[in-house]
């Protein structure tokens, strides 16, 4: 953000708070506030101003792409507010779009940053494994008609457990390595539908995308387990196979 | 429809095929085809048109309005088809959008008419019952934050079970009577959801969200149950409460 942009913040006072929040992202261009179309941050904002009649800046623990939803991201903002705490929240959730709401909210110490501060990150990923599609779960989840070997997607899952390099699985952002620790990763199948968790201490770009895209290969028997060895040790972006799309992914929850 | 608008249908010949079809009615204004605005009838007889090379005429078991959804919407259309019924419905699938599909296709005589052979009709009202708002049911459910009594609102809806003239909950089509017979009526819970199932010969146009919305006031406590008998023994539409919204409206089954 430029100087220019951070003028309209710079006298912020007040409390500090926390959210947790929930949004469907289909009609997201992701979290991140951009010079044109509608995003999480944006919408939250434009909220945070109806209600405190000036500019408020958020900040949250993670940049979901386009599409991808979430349910526990968290959020922090300063406001000047001189009514309760569950007014406020009242407030906010009068004031944002259906497709977003705030599920908690609390002040916390004027010190936490919901991305610094956040010890690790839960994505979880939804295929939708029938023969015919749902046209009530096509914006959730991923429709995959074949058959998936869902004991093979699991015994591949389990080379990512560790620290490793995942340069094969995506792109750090900018003067980061992406060198990255997954501390849990597991396939559940609650039919129709079957299910990815992976907990990371954080997310390199699209890297849980590009995960359940090679895993998934695995399922469908195109892919070896070892080669998902293989292509983790590699280190190279062209390695990993096709990105799933974004409407199967969610952000589940961040740790403090 | 005018002599005019059926020309393009008149020489149609071939196989007639029944179809049980799913939408998610939310961006459909309603069944039926109309001038102007997507609508179901619309979108799936642009399909047939890609395939056949040529008009084809769907009749549909009910109209449902704007924003009904369906997962047992029945339709019937006349197609000359020289491969495999499967693939029929595999390149039907194939040419609609992703909020219609076909879950089944079946060749049937040629005299089934799908809503003039209809026996009954079933239809679903889910209201989720929390009192937060969750983004991923919205375009299918209706969100009450206020706790219901749901055993005041199954005692309510005993009163509509049977063959009474229901013109206080609805519109007759032109040329119609407003009597009605209601074989199931019923209220069933599954935390945090409340779902109302009802079954009858035929419905009214807005039937059901009249009722629904009549219990719900009941539920709430602004209404009586022996009201709501008053209410339909009195054939007057001014005396039915508010409709609910159609986003929790579902047609679930048509019987034959």
């Amino acid at each position: 953000m430029s100087q220019a942009d951070l003028s309209g913040f710079l006298d912020q006072t007040g409390e500090q708070y926390k959210a947790i929040i929930a949004y469907d992202g289909t009609d997201f261009l992701g979290f991140q506030i951009q010079a044109r179309g509608r995003t999480v941050q944006g919408t939250l904002e434009a909220a945070l101003k109806k209600i405190a009649k000036q500019p408020v800046r958020i900040i949250g623990a993670g940049r979901t792409d386009t599409g991808v939803h979430a349910i526990g991201q968290v959020i922090s903002f300063r406001l000047l507010w001189r009514h309760r705490l569950a007014d406020l929240h009242k407030a906010l959730n009068a004031n944002l779009p259906q497709d977003i709401v705030v599920l908690e909210l609390s002040e916390i110490d004027s010190g936490f940053h919901p991305r610094f501060d956040a010890l690790s990150r839960q994505y979880r990923y939804t295929i939708l494994n029938q023969r015919v599609r749902d046209v009530f779960k096509r914006r959730y989840e991923m429709h995959v008609s074949q058959i998936l070997d869902v004991g093979q997607m699991q015994q591949a899952s389990l080379h990512l457990l560790g620290t490793h390099d995942f340069a094969s699985f995506g792109r750090a952002p900018q003067g980061d390595n992406t060198v990255r620790t997954v501390i849990q990763a597991a396939w559940s199948v609650n039919e129709p539908e079957i299910t990815f968790e992976i907990t990371a201490n954080a997310f390199l770009y699209r890297m849980v995308r590009s995960i359940v895209g090679t895993l998934l290969e695995v399922g469908l028997g195109k892919l070896k387990v070892d080669e998902v060895k293989k292509i983790l040790l590699a280190r190279d972006r062209s390695r990993a196979r096709t990105l799933v799309p974004s409407n199967g992914l969610c952000l589940v929850k961040v740790n403090y």
